[in-house]
C-alpha cells in the first residue's frame, strides 16, 4: 500500500472535494503521481456533472470514501507524457470517462470490456491498484495511463465531449450490442429525460431511429419533440396512453437512477423487446416474471463501455450534431441534475 | 359465443377435471367439437402432469375457470382427420403440447412464435375462439387443428415423448434462443431440480453442454451427478460454494416456479451472463440492479415455442437417449411435482 504522501505522489493538484456525505463540496489541495511511463497528464478544461456523482457525492450507493473528488466526463490538454506513451503528445485534446484503471489481463480486459473487469478503478471515489484513492476531474489537472485516455477529435466542442465520456457511451454501448441500433428495423428508444436521458435521445435520434421519450412529467413533453426532435411522448401515469403504446416498442433504454415500476415498461415492449436499465436505483426494483415470460422479455443492465468503444462513440459524435445539451454551473449551490441538460462545472472551479 | 351443447359439440369426451380450487379432480363427462375441416381427432394415450397443471387447479395464476381439465403433454393416436388436414392420416402418433390455436395472423404467428401471440389459446383452462372452454389432455381423447399437432417419431418412446411437449420445449427453446447451445462456448446451463429441471439438464447435456444443477436440497446433490449426469452440484444456500462458483456460468436456466431470490444466481453469471426464467412464480421477484450493470446481464423470460421449433424440439429427442424420466400416478392423491421426474398420468385415468 503506497500513500498519496509517497514519493511518486508529487504533483500538486487542486479540485473540490466532499469531505462527507452532506453534499457540500469544498476547495480541497492534494497530490496526483508523476507522470509515469505510459502516463498523460493534463489539464483540465470541462467537467460534467452527472448523477452518479451526487449518488457517490451522498454515499447513496454505500461505498463512498472521503475526501472525494467527483467528475468522471473530463476533457482537457495534454501537459505532459511519459516516456512510453505512443498514442498522445503534448497539445493534444483528450478525455477520461468512467475508469482510470483495469486489471489488463482478464477475459473481459482481453475483449475491450475493461468496463466489467472485476478489478476496474473509477475515476472518482474508487482505490487505485496502490492503495492511493482515485481523485477525479473536479480538478486542475489529472494524471492517466493512456489506455484510459481517449482521443477528442476537431469536433463535437470539447465542452460537449466532456460528458459524452459518460453519458455518451451509457447510451452508445448498449444501443450497439443489444441491436437497438438498426433503423430498417423501426426501433423505437424510449428514455427518461434527464440529463442522460437527453442525451440517449440525442445518439437514438442521430442512429437514425425513432424515439419515444416515457417520463413522469407532461411538462417535458415540448421540451422531448421540439427541442430533442423525439418523435413521440409518453406520460408513464396516463393509463390510455400507456395501453395505446402497448406491444410497441423493441427496446427501451431506461435512464431512471430512482426506484421505479418496471412492468408498465415491460408491456410496452414487443415480443423479444428488451428493456436495458443504464440507470442505478440504489434500491432492488420489482420483477414480475409473468410479463417477461409472455414476450421472451429481457431485462438487462449495461454500464458505460469499453475503451474501444468510448473512443468509436466519441468519433461517432464528432460527425453528428451537438449530441449533449450541457450548462454550466456553480458546484457551492445545490445541484440539480434532472433537467434535459447535463451539467459542466464552472471554469473557474478548474483553476487555481 | 358457442356453448359447448350446441351442434358442433356432439364428440362424447371423459376427463378428469378441478371444479374449484381445492386441488381435488374427479371425473367429468362433457363433449368436444366433432372433427372439423382441419382438425385431428385422437386416442389419448399419455399425458404428462405438470406444475402448471397444479398453478391452473388451484387458480395459483388467477385466472383459472371452472370445471378445468388440466394436461398439456399429451401423445395419442389419430382415429379422425378433417378432409383438408395435410399432415396426418389415421394410425399417426401425434402429440398436442401447451396450447391449440393462436391469431395465425399477427407478428409473432407469422413468425413461428404462435406461442406469443396475443390470441394464443391454452390446451388446458383456456377459452377458444368460439367462446367455450379449452378442455386439456386428463382425457380419453382430443380434438386440435393440425397445426397445433406435433408429429411424434418412433423415438423417443411416446410415454418419453409426452411431457417434452411441454418440459422440453421449455427447455430447448431459450437454450437455442438465448445461445447456450453452444458446446465450444463451454456454456453451462444451471437449472432447479424438479420435473422441468430434470429435462433441462438432459437437454444441456444432449446437446453437449457442462451443466451445473442448483438446488435449494444438498439431497439432490447425487440424483443430479449420477442418475442425471450432470457435470457439477450446488447447494444454494452453501454460502462457500456459491462464492466458489461467481463469475463461472454463461447461462441458467431457471425452472423453479416459487419466488426465490435471483442476485445469488445474477452472481453466478459471466460478463454477459443469460439468467433465463421459465419457471412461473405468482409473486414478483426482487431484482437489484447493481449486479446486474457490473456485467451487462441479462434477466430474460421464456415461455415454451412455437410449433416449428416444437417440432423440431421432438425430432432432436428422436436421436437421444431418454430426455424425460417419468413416473405414472394417481390422480386421486396428492400430486407432488417436486421430484426430478415428469408424472404421467396412470393409464386408467384416460379411459373409459
Amino acid at each position: 500500500m503506497v500513500s498519496s504522501t509517497d514519493n511518486q505522489y508529487t504533483k500538486k493538484a487542486f479540485g473540490w472535494a466532499a469531505r462527507d456525505s452532506t453534499g457540500h463540496l469544498s476547495p480541497f489541495d492534494f497530490s496526483r503521481r508523476k507522470t509515469e511511463e505510459k502516463d498523460v497528464t493534463f489539464k483540465v478544461l470541462y467537467c460534467g456533472i452527472c448523477h452518479s456523482d451526487i449518488h457517490m457525492i451522498k454515499n447513496e450507493w454505500g461505498f463512498s470514501t472521503y475526501p472525494l473528488v467527483p467528475g468522471h466526463g473530463i476533457v482537457g490538454v495534454v501537459t505532459e507524457v511519459g516516456p512510453r506513451v505512443q498514442k498522445f503528445k503534448v497539445g493534444d485534446k483528450i478525455g477520461v470517462g468512467f475508469m482510470v484503471a483495469s486489471c489488463r489481463s482478464c477475459d473481459n480486459c482481453a475483449n475491450n470490456l475493461e468496463n466489467y473487469c472485476p478489478r476496474w478503478i473509477l475515476t472518482s471515489g474508487g482505490k487505485c491498484h496502490d492503495g492511493t484513492p482515485a481523485y477525479g476531474g473536479y480538478s486542475n489537472i489529472m494524471v492517466a495511463d493512456e489506455h484510459f485516455v481517449i482521443r477528442v477529435p476537431e469536433n463535437p466542442p470539447l465542452e460537449v465531449a466532456a460528458p459524452l465520456l459518460c453519458a455518451g457511451i451509457t447510451i452508445y454501448s448498449p444501443l450497439k450490442y443489444f441491436g437497438l441500433d438498426k433503423p430498417s428495423m423501426h426501433v423505437r428508444v424510449v428514455v427518461g429525460l434527464g440529463g442522460l436521458g437527453h442525451v440517449a435521445v440525442k445518439f437514438a435520434k442521430a442512429m437514425g431511429l425513432k424515439v419515444t421519450v416515457i417520463s413522469t412529467s407532461p411538462n417535458k413533453r415540448e421540451e422531448a419533440l421540439t427541442r430533442l426532435g423525439a418523435d413521440s411522448f409518453l406520460v408513464s401515469h396516463d393509463q390510455s396512453e400507456m395501453q395505446a403504446a402497448m406491444g410497441k416498442l423493441d427496446g427501451i433504454v431506461d435512464t431512471v437512477s430512482a426506484a421505479h415500476p418496471l412492468v408498465p415498461l415491460i408491456r410496452l415492449l414487443k415480443t423479444d423487446g428488451k428493456l436495458v436499465i443504464v440507470g442505478a436505483p440504489e434500491k432492488a426494483l420489482e420483477l414480475p416474471v409473468f410479463p417477461l415470460l409472455m414476450g421472451r422479455k429481457v431485462v438487462a443492465g449495461s454500464k458505460i463501455g469499453g475503451m474501444k468503444e468510448t473512443q468509436e462513440m466519441i468519433d461517432f459524435a464528432a460527425n453528428k450534431h451537438k449530441l449533449s445539451m450541457v450548462k454550466h454551473t456553480l458546484l457551492d449551490k445545490s445541484i440539480d441534475c434532472n433537467a434535459a441538460v447535463v451539467l459542466l462545472i464552472e471554469k473557474k472551479y478548474l483553476a487555481k
